[in-house]
């Protein structure tokens, strides 16, 4: 008698992180970080030095072992493609740089109907340098599944309002509110390059995607639903034929986690001013929850830490589906020890 | 027949403010603006013209004419003093300046229990400015309220220890969960310090207090009511017997609204993220509320300033009383010609 062969193991499928955001049985609860590749590494430091950030977003080899960087160090089950939310703007043809110390910050911010009509779709070419560095990055994972991301377009199109980072979004809301029509032209732009880009992300590799939507918790909940929503939709579901999960996240979203969730997601991020086991009230239990850990809870000394981990495991176990998460980036002056310990626990307390 | 003397009209009794947050019935809802003395009105700017913030916030002529500009020009229904969270600190002997673009800088950010004991309680005489530009303003405001105000321990404390404004407050929450004993000794003595500035404005005169905890969003309903709400409380109740109402705001605080309110407070203010008469939910039918209009709705165009102010209004007729605020302070850019029809449209439209 022929056996059939066995497939071989693959992070699409069988890697913790695919499982958990599938409510699926988990040989141990996945844990990563955002931002953990990035600037709380020393090694990271010394390989950035001298090279811009938008170059080192455009360089497959240095995407790469950036990416790499934080699995070899942490043992983390998911890598986290190194990239920043404007790369796809850039690739498209819009003029910004990442500014040190302040962030993105773009030349000739958008305000007006002929500068909405000026912003291309993106061409997956365009990223092709993504493209290598994930063709890359999967061979050399092996059996950790590669996180893609994208920015959401309210967040993409309060830089590209603004000219930058913001704090109260005043140019943003004022079009959102004041010029639905520009509004509503401008964020369906924004989808189709966040869509194109996360499955670029998706098409050579990565095994499940984020949607960042970093500042969607300056909004209610009313405006949300009718001014941005349908175009985070748009991309969640734009997604659905390629079977990798879809994650979606922003800070400050106690009001909007429902709605994150109804828009298209498998696994809703969660920062930390919300319980976890409150969040899958609002979320509800067909979904999978990301998140939780403050991660300025890092700097207050390990059984603090560890207190903080048990309890965000107790209740994450209300959800479908948990992926253990800090509620917001890793902190550049983050002692990179403990995120490895936090690894280390959270295997250790739920090793099946 | 003698009649007794009719008592004349009294802000602290009489004012519309002072009614609404009592639950009292209204001649009209009151509207004032936070932030409306300052940098959104080009006579503020003519008159702060090389004048540093902390010299202006301690020259009784200067707090006087700049908390009278924006009741002269938008005729709101209260005065708000002009100062900042940061003067009683440094009345109080802490070596700081407010550096402008940057915000308050401490000289030297406390980090230790020896810093903390020397963290001296203030003594009223050390205010004195405020005494007399209090004292003046009650004449000059006529039937007018003035607000008082000081910033809440868990806000102050977060400038004491960051050393400055912090976008994640990582070294407050590393001290508030790591060394507890610590931290309830710095907010204890923040808040004999807050306690003791807003005693001194209300008893020069001013109509009601405002305690602002401008960060204390970013905190977990559960950190909060542990180790935020003990050292509120202190000051709100330390309040109770002046007879003046108590207005308690920080931003972001949707999940925290009914603890801002169990701490002491006669009114809860509430930014823009939720909805009013879901806060009025939140809070209870037995508090005012105040605010809940986007500082940048006022960017948006006249139609859509309306509309919102017309909900809100509708929404506030929930509570037990209302004052029509903004969910944030007045934007410095924001043309305050928009601020007058605001004032204008809430009188209009809730004249009784």
């Amino acid at each position: 008698m022929i056996l059939p062969p066995v497939p071989a193991p693959s992070p699409r499928t069988d890697s913790a992180l695919v499982l958990a955001a599938r409510g699926e049985s988990v040989p141990v609860t996945p844990v990563w970080f955002m931002r953990q590749a990035g600037r709380s590494l020393p090694e990271y430091r010394a390989l950035r030095e001298g090279i811009p950030m938008l170059e080192a977003c455009s360089r497959p080899d240095l995407i790469q072992e950036i990416t790499l960087q934080p699995v070899r160090r942490h043992g983390v089950d998911a890598a986290i493609l190194f990239s920043d939310i404007v790369v796809p703007l850039k690739a498209s043809g819009v003029d910004l740089d990442i500014v040190p110390g302040v962030g993105p910050v773009v030349a000739d911010p958008i305000r007006a109907a002929d500068q909405i009509n000026l912003l291309r779709p993106l061409h997956p070419d365009e990223v092709g340098f993504v493209t290598e560095a994930v063709h890359g990055l999967v061979g050399a994972l092996g059996g950790t599944p590669l996180v893609g991301f994208a920015g959401a377009p309210f967040t993409l199109a309060s830089y590209l309002i603004e000219g930058g980072p913001s704090k109260n979004h005043e140019l943003t809301k004022a079009m959102m509110y004041g010029a639905p029509e520009l509004w509503h032209r401008l964020l369906d732009r924004l989808a189709d390059i966040a869509l194109t880009f996360l499955r670029v992300q998706a098409e050579a590799g990565a095994s499940a995607l984020q949607l960042f939507d970093s500042w969607a918790g300056v909004l209610s909940r009313a405006d949300y639903a009718a001014n941005v929503a349908p175009h985070s939709q748009k991309v969640l579901t734009g997604l659905a034929d390629l079977g990798v999960p879809r994650i979606h996240f922003g800070v400050g979203t106690g009001e909007l986690l429902g709605l994150m969730g109804d828009v298209g997601a498998d696994v809703v991020g969660v920062d930390w001013r919300v319980p976890l086991d409150e969040a899958v009230r609002r979320i509800g239990p067909h979904r999978a929850v990301q998140g939780n850990l403050d991660p300025a809870v890092l700097f207050a000394g390990w059984p603090v830490v560890e207190r903080e981990v048990r309890r965000i495991l107790r209740e994450g176990a209300a959800a479908r589906g948990h992926i253990l998460n800090l509620g917001h980036g890793v902190l550049p002056s983050t002692d990179p020890d403990v995120l490895t310990r936090v690894v280390d626990l959270v295997h250790e307390l739920t090793a099946a």
